[in-house]
């Protein structure tokens, strides 16, 4: 018997029908003989639904009551949830974060889990009820509810496997895994049976959406083993371990989008000096000071700088994401230029080469990094012998 | 300055708008040098789109999920109008019925208000703050979420004004106040300024809808006022206390309807002698066992009684308030004789007089009995002189 914390997102819990769905992914893992406890999202759509009402009386609304607002989303979901499960003959009992003793710091609308007292959960695990928390949220050491900013089910999910010291955290999703690449943009891609934790944190913190960044740190941390699956087939998904079995020299593509390159002009070094410590500096010379952020940075920005700061094109950053890739970087841009694909900047971290480029090149850039450093034809090789094997 | 527990129900918060609206109202009582504290009901149609959901799942859900499921609605009424009135400039603070320290028994689906913790309440009451409490609910002793029934946002109020020993507990609804009868089936009825907890009582356990019997008979074991007031305009409404100014040797018509004449056959001694301790039994021969009951109460019946129960008629029950009533029983029958309504019992409580007739001569039977023995000539001129005063 092992203790799997399962987490299922908004999409998945997203319909009546789909909850009905979840109920017997629970109860497969159930009757081969685990205990399991659940973290669930808002039902999809719900959130944003929340949000709306809040915005449409203050554009910012008071942090603390929007905890309150949005907290109400998962309070519907794992009761529907339970429901459920009861309906089709398991014992299961539905617990908000306060019940399951999620305990947070007071940063309303983006809070850190800082402890949770288990023994409330252990004692309903013990009667062999599935447990149901909360995701995304918590309470604050005077009781307000705090939530953990979006997406936060994950975190809540790895924070809850960290204090059970649970086997596995599954993290089900619409997707069947972790992939070497965006599918949506890059042809010829490869599922990954395992992958180490750095490598994971490496291709969430550049653009890859299957985990959050944080939960990953947090399980890599906590050594929870994550597993990426489907809530809708029953496949093996991908592994997120310490030391995984599955072995490729590049291991995977991460792309973000929808990044500005910014041009800021009159601005004082001040300034300059604060800007270029936050963000990814591109151009600095006395003309011309040019930095990349997200696009919904560039708007706050905005705010702040007004005419002083203008978006002058949407880029795109590659990266690759592997152990030695450090090393590749002059030939991955090579590749790149060889083709015609402009590069606005190469660097290196530990584990990754990233390269940005403009947004329009996104997807020829990604087919050739991924056919060139990913799934080379050796790869492929290994990849058909890790398969048989 | 005084302290004033305000509730609204879900129609006054049924949208962004009227949130504001109500804001509004509670800031005008704010400037009066008031302390406000609000009970609110979900927001109209959600406990209703939230029961459906789990209908749709299970039509008799597990009680405890079932609370953890509704309690959500309060959850979202609270925030939007703590949000409203902070960006109206106006000190506010939502609290769930567990942080504002409700304690109920673990009757789930229909909990009891045994204690409220006061502290917390008059902490943010000393500071400035208006204090929004979500209506309807509760915490049992182990910290599971209890709901105190539908309309049970009233009991909240109440529960709240007693335990704060408020000067005033004010209702809010979508009628300005309690009328001498129903407006949609009686003409010329006379709105009360004032009326006596035992009378209120009376007309609410008698089918009067504007105030709950549960929360009369808690705010006159606790001596606390109650008004009746609408959402929609600033009207004085209706005060309900101990020693009313306002007299009339007949205070008002209740009425209630949708009432099954349920007659039961082949059904043993000893369940008749059951049915007739719960319910008002018409006949009972050797023959014929006929009870009066509600339809929902019917429709369990059914469930238990099968083909030996079934449905021969609509009844409706009108019932005459006030103080020296019970002598008007014969009277009262001999006016509806005359005008050919058909009387299937007539009944006498302390200060009631009841009558039942069959549900398609109500609105005649209720004209005739209100013009009768509530509104007569000598009452009218009585309550113009009121009315001048």
């Amino acid at each position: 018997m092992a203790l799997i914390v399962q987490k299922y997102g908004g999409t998945s819990v997203g319909s009546v029908e789909r909850i009905q769905l979840v109920s017997d992914r629970i109860i497969l893992t159930k009757q081969q003989g685990h205990q399991v406890v659940v973290a669930v999202s808002a039902m999809a759509g719900e959130t944003n639904r929340l949000l709306n009402l809040a915005h449409q009386i203050n554009e910012v609304p008071e942090p603390r009551e929007l905890d309150m607002l949005l907290s109400a989303g998962e309070q519907v979901s794992i009761a529907l949830l339970a429901i459920s499960l009861n309906q089709k003959g398991i014992k299961a009992i539905s617990l908000t974060a306060d019940q399951a003793g999620i305990k947070t710091n007071d940063v309303f609308n983006d809070a850190t889990i800082e402890h949770i007292e288990t023994s409330k959960l252990t004692e309903w695990l013990d009667k062999g009820y599935v447990v149901i928390v909360a995701g995304f949220q918590g309470r604050d050491s005077v009781g307000n509810i705090t939530t953990l900013g979006r997406g936060g089910s994950d975190t809540t999910a790895v924070a809850l496997a960290a204090a059970l010291k649970a086997d596995e955290c599954q993290i089900f999703t619409d997707v069947d895994g972790v992939y070497s690449s965006d599918p949506r943009y890059v042809s010829n891609t490869r599922k990954l049976k395992e992958v180490s934790f750095s490598d994971m944190h490496a291709l969430a913190k550049s653009g890859a959406k299957v985990l959050q960044e944080h939960s990953v740190s947090h399980a890599w941390r906590s050594s929870v083993s994550l597993r990426v699956l489907s809530s809708f087939d029953n496949g093996e998904g991908t592994l997120i371990c310490e030391k995984p079995n599955d072995y490729f020299p590049v291991t995977g593509l991460a792309l973000k989008q929808d990044l500005y390159l910014a041009e800021c002009t009159d601005i004082n070094e001040e300034d300059r000096i604060l800007l270029a410590k936050e963000y990814r500096v591109l151009t600095n010379t006395d003309d011309c000071f040019q930095i990349v952020v997200q696009k919904a940075t560039f708007l706050q920005l905005k705010l702040v700088f007004n005419t002083k700061i203008r978006n002058i094109s949407s880029l795109s950053i590659l990266t690759l994401v592997g152990d030695n890739v450090e090393g590749m970087a002059d030939s991955a841009c090579n590749q790149l230029m060889v083709n015609s694909v402009d590069i606005y900047q190469c660097y290196t971290e530990p584990k990754s080469v990233s390269v940005i480029v403009i947004q329009a090149d996104l997807q020829q850039a990604a087919e050739i990094l991924h056919k060139t450093f990913v799934i080379t034809e050796q790869s492929q090789d290994n990849n058909v012998l890790i398969a048989v094997s």
